[in-house]
């Protein structure tokens, strides 16, 4: 779609926009501020991101008009009320087909030895590399790929763009790629759907139990990365990058964009909220709540509100002590 | 079936029943007292609902010795010894059949451009709207009714009788209408099962996340009312009623019967009791356990046992320093 | 596999290996010291287990060089340097097919009036009892056996080795079976998978709610005892035992080899540690999380960390109070 069209279709007033000449070129996606191309355009959702409006790339920019002067010389203002909506109507555009139509779609690639077990669907443009067996009733969406030596289990749904490494076992229920939790609300509290565009990749070695949530990435990608082993009915919001070796265990929630260094080790029912980063070699005991950064690794922590495990400990034992007052 | 068969099966004592000429009348379902028709039977489980025995319309009420004399002259009281398990096997005769043989099954109505993907299967009597669009490895059930513009992924299972409305997507892996959770135990510790008749009503505009279980009500509807927002892993129990554009986040659980006004916000892993009330624009937060109605809306509630937010955030700013004595 | 091939396999150092005159024994299965039998081989995870070296009747035990003296006379040493990560090569020998190919299946054994609906896959070796019904989109493994009355709702997997009961009910989504969550881990926070090579066995008129996740038994069995009854989302680990007429509600945990006794209760959201006995007829309250053994029966627990009901609200009260001072 080109910018000019995107700008009438979001029913922006076009008489508030200096396209600056750049009308006519193609907006190849959505992306954050950060991130953004000069093929894509990004928006201000709030005022914490106002130090990467003036440095983004992006072709144009949905922003307030009082914002507007702080967008670069060469990016487009694409001035709106309600911004966060804006971008949540434009996203509706680069949402991708729910499915290929029968006579459209290319024959899958398999890899030596590579298996589908009976009522497994298969999507367009796929790729399942040497020895990997997809038992049967699960669903392998449009361009998923899936590498060497892996096994995904019946009733497992893999959304459409998941990239999926070798030695990767999938228990079966899993969902992998549904859309993440993002929606923009107006004033009178209604939510319009920001239509999640992104993708999962988990990498070699993963393991993921039964019943797992993993939600695709708004722009970019979720991560699993290397030897990380996830138990049963675990939640990992959108942009979720849980590190090596990480060990996340029955029932835990990790909230959007939150990302986990390599070995965190989660006890069952804990979650971590979102945006957060947590050091490497966390150890995170069961039920806690984590609702700030980790920086220092190697340390454990415990409780909600949260607090290192052996002082969560004393304040316990102090606790206890109430009762006798 | 007629009541004197009804009260044949449960092997009631018939001398202790007076069926005042009403004994060849059809039952038609069962209900509580409150919403019973004259068609239909009721019971008293405990004393609570002593109030509703004696404005009950029903036909016919199953009620211990002590408390038949409360029953309304035109409702027979059908006398047992333990009147929630005479419920409990009672509900068995209104069980719906679990499916439809093959060769009896209409052909469903598709609207235009509905489209169902391979290995999906269809019930009887089902109607799809308008460009919805049912994933492969799908289950919707008989008399399930789905509106326009809707979405369902794959490995959905819809039980029968479902309805679902316009704009709704429900990710892959979820369960709408399975059994609630209800059984009439006796004094040796053994459950009887009480099967649960009613159905799920999903409204425009609901998103339901990937691996949610939405129980049917018991005897009417669950429901999930206009744009509400479910996120991955949500538990709601029989005839929980979840108002218009509430945001219930990853891994929480609502018990049967609570009530939660418009755009009520619970946090990641909380958690709201049976039977309560919750008002319009509250906001629980992560991990909080609500055990009460919440009467006031836009108040923000905590922990568990929960507080106010502000007195939460004080109370475990006093608790911290316990540490330190 | 005979176990100098076994030794061979996980690359141990034969010289220092006194096979006792038995290497050429074949070694039918791996078990816990404990319940090896003189076909099995066993292994010294920690240190909490050597009492049970000196008593094992294992054909042969994975142990360092340093516990190799307290092997018994007729049982063969097998000297690793890490002898957990060598049980968990080990045990991928003893993995069962993931599936049987089409045409060496047995025709399933199907009790009168069993009814499978479509797109569901029967896997080898099956036997479905009496008036048994497979809803549509199901899996049933390899080995599984489902007893008379019962109901396999749609979109649930049951692996392979499955044992299952009279007049059981599984609703959809649930996954019956999955790996438990089991890895040996190397000095540098590297996983190995320790295959799960047990199975699950759900007894008479256990009922399992939507999308909960069982775990197979590592080696032995997990248990659902009869009559017990599971909310959705709930999560049992390997080698749990759920206790007759249990009632285990929405979204509840228990980890890996706790043993429940009968008419034991959870509330919503609850969850158990690892490897505790709780007495039957305790009460554990709605997200309350227990990490001792229960021995008295007939109390109620609640909260986390964990105390007596009663001494739980008194001590919830004087916390309260803090917030006066």
């Amino acid at each position: 779609v080109k910018l000019i069209e995107l700008a009438q279709k979001l029913n922006l007033n076009l008489d508030l926009i200096d396209f600056k000449n750049r009308e006519n070129e193609i907006v190849e996606n959505l992306n954050t501020l950060k991130d953004a191309s000069n093929s894509e355009v990004s928006f201000l959702e709030n005022k914490n991101y106002i130090a990467d409006l003036g440095n983004t790339k992006a072709l144009a920019v949905l922003v307030n008009r009082e914002n507007s002067d702080l967008v670069p010389e060469n990016t487009v203002s694409l001035i709106s009320d309600e911004p966060y909506i804006s971008l949540a109507k434009a996203s509706f555009y680069f949402f991708k087909p729910l499915y290929t139509p029968e006579n459209e779609k290319n024959e899958p690639y398999y890899g030596k030895n590579a298996h589908v077990e009976p009522n497994s669907y298969i999507g367009n443009n796929v790729k399942i590399g040497e020895n990997t067996v997809i038992l049967a009733n699960s669903y392998i969406g449009d361009n998923v790929e899936i590498g060497d030596n892996s096994v995904i289990y019946p009733n497992v749904t893999i959304y459409r763009d998941t990239q999926i490494g070798n030695n990767v076992i999938i228990h079966a229920g899993s969902v992998i790629g549904s859309d993440g939790y993002g929606f923009a609300t107006n004033k009178r509290g209604e939510h319009t759907k920001i239509y999640q565009n992104g993708f999962v990749q988990i990498e070699d070695e993963v393991e993921i139990g039964g019943n797992c949530s993993i939600d695709r990435g708004v722009f970019s990608a979720t991560k699993i990365k290397k030897g990380a082993k996830l138990d049963n009915l675990v939640h990992i919001a959108h942009n979720v990058e849980v590190g090596e070796f990480s060990l996340l265990t029955g029932q835990i929630g990790i909230s959007g964009s939150t990302k986990l260094g390599r070995n965190v080790v989660m006890g069952g029912q804990s979650g971590i909220s979102g945006h957060l980063e947590i050091a490497p070699f966390t150890t995170i005991t069961a039920k806690a709540g984590i609702t700030n950064n980790i920086k220092e690794p190697h340390k454990i922590w415990s409780g909600f509100p949260f607090f290192e495990h052996r002082k969560w400990l004393r304040l316990q034992a102090k606790i206890s002590k109430l009762i006798k007052k």
